[in-house]
């Protein structure tokens, strides 16, 4: 069973590596044209922000890059060429990053990918602004669209669908933020309206933009589109089963989901449906400071008595397969593109 | 000689009592339609968001709405009509806010207008989300124009225009954070790039946007911008001004910029300029935790000496005359909101 780190190479698999080093190296390119070196005062911002970016070359782990890789593929499945789409790859993984950025400093995160994260190392205030600068720099990419020959209304409507996502993001962090600030048992269905909001909405979207500047064919759009939703909810279900069963939890390279008190699917199921002394001992846990790894391994044991492991597959497997009977359906000018956006989530979705 | 709050009167006056209550009005509908109430789980950031602007129906002060107002008078000069220009306006309103919040947290601002400011109470977190949501809401804001009939390649213009202005003021931010961190003097150059960017840049977008609405002169287009970024930093240089000479600073209704260890023009002129003995004692009054009357009598003291306040006041007074200038030379259709503007000018510089 792969740890959350498999899901980089798991599509570094699925392409061949010739494919893969071009469309990433691409994207990073299409986003170096907009946070290069600068002379002069502002400097210091944009090294901030290629360090966030993993694009300082230091050769520090840099993101999956798997937002543009899916509109690239999206696009490329239909279209049979890649490159006029790059100012969409580079908005969506600026505009992933910038949430990153500031869920950081929301979050408490010191690391991300192993590294210290903005805020702590140059404080919350430059950390702020620079989210805020990766989010404007973000919608500056798509500008180039028009110049790549998109046209005007192609180019608004990519916006409007862009600019609604960011919104949606906020909401879904919105309510992340408000329920685990409180100490109340998240029902199910808001926490699936929630990562609907904060994760599948900006994969949808990077679905739904490759789609959209390929075609004017509203049902092919409509397809790629509930393609991204569904994927980006199983993607998250999937991430959320790692969180607690994943390689590197269960040897400890990496702390469970438990220890950080986070309360995911899982978590929320068995909260629910536990047995009435199995619900008491995980609210006992979840007050701990620092659970103890038998603590956690005692979590672990009420959850899948519970059945919020088999749950939790259970949904994830129902988004993949969701996924899976759209692409199908998809009547695709570049087939390797479209088999392998299909065995993305094939693999993705393993747990 | 008035103080800080005395800008919105100025606004007040200029304009007949009708054109005001009308103009904001209107752009207060136009932006309430965008974060109106909602049900649901995301009913509480749009309350946060409805309190940060002012419109959450308490009556408390909002602020001066000068941007829109800006572009707004702009637009009417060249069309003798505006409701088609209120997307504009609502989104340079709301970007404008976006950065508000920012920056409180950012400098540790407990309230702004005699309000509490988000931060304080909701939090970090929810305060730097809540700026996202606003930031994400005013480019939203823009796809209006299309539904008004405005062509797509305009309205293109003005987001690259927005977008950009948006990265123009995450610059100076950090440049502003950059410098306000560390103990040296910055140079006056430095300070003037600084306030360009953080404050002229969106007053001299809000006026552009109003003119390249309204026509595809480029020449009217490029008057009104210049017109708007010698306001800009007329503006910011007569703030700098009220904060030390205004005259709820001098009745200690507000805390003088002194006291609140700002470092505006006038200081850092003194600080390059004053003599030896001045500069060191200026040097000690901001060492100082919370410096006493006494401290900030003495400082004031030493700026005049050193010509700080005659220097600031004459730069003040020469992008006043810049912008008076364009503004003269315009053609306008309609003359009373040519008029209004240029009054607008003379009306605010008048420290």
């Amino acid at each position: 069973m792969p740890g959350h780190a498999a899901d980089v190479g798991i599509i570094v698999r699925v392409l061949t590596g010739a494919d893969l080093a071009t469309l990433i190296a691409d994207t990073e390119q299409e986003i170096l044209r907009l946070i290069g070196e600068r002379d002069g005062p502002t400097r210091g911002l944009y090294e901030m922000i290629r360090y966030h970016m993993g694009l300082d070359g230091s050769g520090a782990p840099a993101g999956k890059r798997m937002r543009p890789l899916l509109g690239l593929l999206a696009y490329l499945s239909i279209k049979g060429s890649y490159a006029e789409a790059l100012p969409g790859a580079a908005a969506v993984e600026l505009g992933h990053n910038f949430s990153l950025v500031h869920d950081d400093i929301e979050d408490g995160d010191r690391e991300r990918r192993h590294r210290a994260t903005l805020w702590t190392l140059h404080g919350v205030p430059q950390a702020v602004n620079t989210g805020d600068a990766i989010f404007a720099i973000s919608r500056i990419a798509l500008h180039r669209l028009s110049d790549l020959g998109f046209s005007d209304a192609r180019v608004l409507r990519l916006m409007r669908l862009y600019d609604q996502t960011c919104l949606t993001l906020c909401e879904g962090q919105y309510i992340d933020i408000w329920t685990s600030e409180r100490d109340e048992v998240v029902p199910v269905d808001l926490y699936l309206d929630m990562i609907g909001r904060k994760t599948g909405a900006l994969i949808s979207a990077s679905v739904e933009a490759g789609a959209l500047l390929a075609t004017e064919d509203e049902a092919v759009i409509e397809r790629y589109k509930r393609f991204g939703w569904a994927l980006g909810l199983a993607f998250q279900l999937n991430d959320d089963l790692l969180g607690i069963w994943g390689e590197e939890q269960a040897t400890g390279k990496e702390p469970s989901d438990i220890a950080k008190h986070k309360k995911t699917l899982p978590m929320l199921y068995a909260l629910e449906r536990a047995e009435s002394a199995d619900r008491d001992r995980l609210h006992a846990i979840y007050r701990e400071e620092s659970p103890s790894p038998a603590d956690v391994a005692a979590a672990i044991a009420i959850l899948e008595r519970a059945g919020a492991r088999t749950y939790t597959r259970e949904m994830a497997r129902r988004y993949r397969d969701e996924a899976l009977a759209e692409i199908r359906g998809v009547d695709a000018i570049d087939e390797s593109a479209r088999a392998q956006l299909e065995e993305i989530i094939v693999r993705v979705i393993s747990a």
